[in-house]
């Protein structure tokens, strides 16, 4: 089995997603708030790509909604793209649905549909994600969210962590140079991820805004390690 | 001045090339062999696209021809894509033009053309670009020639050494996740960069072809510090 790393979905067209496992990842926030979202309770989760479709489909099914855009909640929904929205107990939402709108992260998810499976990669569920992968036993391809078409540090880093998960266990993760590119940015990081990507222009666009704390929670490495959210029909569900 | 990134030319057009100095990487080997030919006394280089216009420039013009396709000579043209083709005392190439057509690297330079100026860039010039660069004080992009458009070590490298060169001169090189993890995966290949890049998937490819030679030859840095090749009007001189 081959572990290779997709550093901006409009690469994806390069890359043969057939009988491939595709972990989808947006650090920063959509894979973190998908997983955090499922561990809360939620029962499943529409990813959308666009502002109407989110707010039609909470109007229609009484699902919550939840979107952002250019990092910032979006008025008129729900919830913004923070995980922290799933973790107030004065909005309880487990036993609800979610309908969830981002500027990246959705787009990647859809264009990775073509996979044998999809599923979503946060360093929450790093532990989920590397135990599907090994029970699969199939080749992995990282999709990397990225931000508006471009590489995007913390989620390619996240691409050399799970390289270093599945290496021993019979993944090659050196056999394309952007696998092995991020596992050599992962080596550097290792020690203190969340120092490392503090260098991030993401991290400080965030930081920048009202979710400062939303950076810190999103590197809990293993804070949810069995929840995977897997795409199933039309929709993501705890897997 | 900012210097950035471009890991492919497939992620080009997400970039804004106006007003700034492009860089086009192709280090194995079109980029090499640019340098060496123009080193060697090769008056002006024409990129071209396909085997058959690379052919027809031969016969109207007489200027040499070189060609590759797929990391190979490609036949019936006087050279391929090996700089030790312009340092053969048996075969002079000074005083003549050529027409040349590689897999990725005459690709990234065509898209690379809405820039101010556009020069070419690798480790044996590595010292003239970083000069031309601090001359011009405008933002540099970085284009990586890549691999049939994905991710290549060798291209993404040197962008994080040239990132080296112009950071004490004003440049900030910080200012992307491209750039960044150019400079770090640099700060990792420094001390050997020849030995680094033997884990790269291109670098493997060459040295199982005719060209193993041509990796380490490739990777003499400053070797022409001096040699600048230039886009002006429709072809590559020494600027």
């Amino acid at each position: 089995m081959k572990l290779d790393v997709c550093f901006s979905p409009e690469l994806l067209p390069l890359y043969d997603l057939r009988g491939r496992v595709a972990v989808v990842v947006d650090i920063l926030r959509a894979s973190s708030t998908i997983v955090t979202a499922l561990a809360a309770g939620v029962t499943h989760v529409f990813p959308v790509a666009g502002l109407d479709e989110c707010a039609a489909l909470g109007r229609t099914t009484g699902c919550l909604t939840a979107a952002e855009r250019d990092g910032l909640a979006a008025p008129g929904f729900d919830l913004g793209n923070s995980p922290f929205g799933f973790l107030d107990p004065a909005r309880p939402v487990r036993g609800r649905a979610l309908a969830l709108s981002t500027t990246n992260g959705t787009q990647a998810l859809r264009r990775a549909l073509g996979a044998e499976a999809v599923v979503i990669g946060a360093f929450l569920n790093l532990a989920a994600v590397a135990a599907f992968a090994m029970r699969q036993r199939r080749d992995v391809l990282v999709v990397c969210a990225g931000w508006k078409g471009q590489f995007c540090l913390e989620d390619s880093v996240f691409g050399g962590a799970l390289a270093a998960r599945l290496a021993p266990h019979g993944f090659d993760v050196r056999g394309s140079d952007a696998a092995l590119a991020a596992l050599h940015l992962w080596e550097q990081a290792a020690a203190d991820p969340t120092a490392y990507l503090l260098q991030s222009a993401h991290v400080r666009r965030l930081n920048s805004l009202e979710a400062s704390g939303d950076f810190d929670f999103c590197m809990k490495i293993d804070a949810y390690p069995d929840v995977l959210p897997q795409w199933r029909d039309d929709r993501l569900i705890s897997g």
